[in-house]
């Protein structure tokens, strides 16, 4: 682990930008936050951690979905502010809307993918 | 325009994260923010703007190295808090230092590219 890098990274108010990254397809699949905590897990366990800023607690993905993250490689960007992982998205999907990426829309409204699995089944939602 | 989804967009002190990503290569060249303005200056003029935290500024890419971003493609995620730009990318490289991509090292500190351009010509710098 690169010690001295870890050390350089910029978190604010605690928290570090991330992107997840199809480490084959390069497709873009989401965008969330980390703290140090989940930083470090995500090293140690080679799976996906997050911050959830909503939940306001660790999160680590695919904890209900089993939609976890494999974490192949992670990049740090010129201004140590943000982090790039490449990951093998398992499930099919990254979206919990059941879409591969959670950039499933264009900004003028049009869907560009189909569904990769209903959200419904796999978060055992009543309705 | 896809005014209404514009209108749904969570700025989050009137700023929001932005992705660019190479529209051909899927190679993530940058993560910045955009405020409102520079949002609207990207989907009219075509042409990637960001707000520089840092400057305190709208901040056109390119406007100093020529490298700007053309921007074909503007996607928003499941939440809209965050936004990717499928961008062509100008001058062979996104990121100030010089190489194609900000994300151009790995949290080990080893180094994944090559420059595509020398920085000191490009920002006319002394040094």
């Amino acid at each position: 682990m690169g010690e001295e890098m870890l050390n350089q990274l910029k978190f604010e108010n605690g928290l570090i930008s991330a992107i997840a990254q199809d480490w084959k397809s390069g497709e873009v699949l989401m965008m969330a936050y980390m703290n140090k905590e989940a930083l470090l897990q995500t090293i140690k366990t080679k799976k996906a951690h997050y911050w959830s800023r909503s939940k306001g607690k660790l999160w680590k993905k695919g904890e209900i979905s089993g939609h976890e993250q494999i974490v192949h490689n992670i990049l740090v960007d010129c201004d140590m502010d943000s982090i790039l992982l490449n990951v093998e998205q398992l499930g099919g999907g990254a979206c919990h809307t059941g879409y591969s990426s959670c950039f499933y829309r264009t900004i003028e409204g049009k869907l560009i993918q189909e569904r990769m699995f209903d959200p419904r089944e796999v978060y055992h939602l009543t309705q």
